[in-house]
């Protein structure tokens, strides 16, 4: 067999898969898109995943998109590496709620500030017309409207909603850690590593009236202890060449 | 084992897991749930789901809420009885990857369609004091907005992308359907009967302009080969107390 995991920074979705593999010890090779230089929107790459956008994993030559269809192909395909999904129809049903919750409610609002804070300024870097000539070879309507409003900003109104679905998505992390040590019950599974990498790993540096003691002393607690698992070390450690000056996720908003 | 599935008329999300039960010939107890009485926001079935909707399976006392959380439940609980997950990863990934699709970019936006004619023509129906005391009692913000839009109209823009979204949906489906007989390969799965329940049982009546022969014959096709399994039909059988004046998915837009 042999794994191949196209990716970029270990942040949000491709450190969603990168920590699978890291955790479950599954031997890959690393192949760094740099979205700083839109390469996941160039003809090599929209050939590997036409809707242009990582991570992409390449199993044997069978492609796999879309980060959560991606980490239940790897439980599928590798059982007897250590699970990250419960074996009991029950827990993997808890894990699914919260990955479709995840996944529906979450990713695009900590996404859309994000972009407001890092992508914005990229865009509004460019001169109009090779900013037009970018967008223009994105494959998704929604990438493509993604861009062209994080060069002109998103409304105020788009993010006080997002805001609020981020404070939604904490108190009920947070309400669901009182009851259980890990989202989906007694052990960790890919809720937690789908929650981690779109919210809980930069919660208290990207939003600190949300991520604090006072509103979520458990779901910061919580994220200590997905950060100490060598497999998601391991993931954070891999290489991360944004430039400093635009890195929200360590909170220096520009 | 015990299963009992509270759902409304068979449509929609409730279609999407009776199909399943009736194909996989599952004993259960059906429980309507009225929508057209706001049922599903009463103390009673709120005590069951929290989140105030339909579907919802019991399962000897287990409940599982979303329709496509549920699905996958029934088949990690009763591996023995038809599938309608491939067994194989890729199979099981192909799967998932068009149910990501159908429940993010397929579902809201056919739903928006069907509100604005139905449930739009139910909210004006009511006495404003008495609109506002039902919509104080649903859980969910998303859903007590959604309501409050109903009532006063969607606008022109969002029904434009809404049917921008389908057409994108519909072609994509129909390319699809030129490659392999069911959108997930050789057989019929849970990604056929998502998109079945959530469009094309309703795109040649509901979205005349895009549901015809002339831009997506093959997925006319198969939704005729979708309708016509003993198990599905059994699910369309099931009891539709929908005011006939109401019925947009019937075509009687109002």
């Amino acid at each position: 067999m042999a794994l191949k995991l196209y990716h970029a920074e270990p942040a949000a979705n491709s450190l969603k898969s990168l920590i699978p593999l890291h955790e479950r010890q599954l031997p890959f090779e690393s192949v760094y898109v740099d979205l700083h230089k839109f390469e996941q929107h160039e003809p090599w790459f929209v050939a590997i995943n036409p809707e242009g956008q990582v991570p992409v994993l390449d199993h044997d030559g069978f492609m796999v998109t879309h980060s959560t269809v991606i980490n239940e192909y790897l439980e599928d395909a590798f059982p007897e590496a250590p699970p990250l999904r419960p074996s009991d129809p029950a827990g993997a049903a808890r894990m699914r709620y919260w990955n479709k919750f995840i996944d529906e409610h979450v990713m695009n609002y900590v996404s859309m500030h994000g972009w407001h804070r890092m992508i914005g300024v990229l865009a509004r870097g460019l001169e109009s017309g090779e900013f037009e000539k970018l967008v223009a070879r994105i494959p998704l309507y929604e990438q493509r409207e993604k861009w062209r409003t994080a060069r002109s900003g998103f409304s105020g109104a788009d993010l006080a909603n997002a805001t609020r679905k981020i404070e939604v998505a904490v108190d009920k992390v947070e309400a669901q850690l009182k009851v259980t040590p890990w989202l989906a019950g007694d052990a960790f599974t890919l809720a937690d590593v789908n929650f981690f990498s779109h919210c809980g790993m930069m919660i208290a540096r990207m939003f600190p009236e949300i991520g604090n003691t006072a509103r979520c002393p458990r779901t910061l607690e919580w994220a200590d202890r997905v950060r100490a698992r060598p497999g998601v070390a391991a993931a954070l450690r891999m290489p991360d060449r944004t430039n400093p000056a635009l890195r929200t996720f360590t909170g220096h908003v520009v």
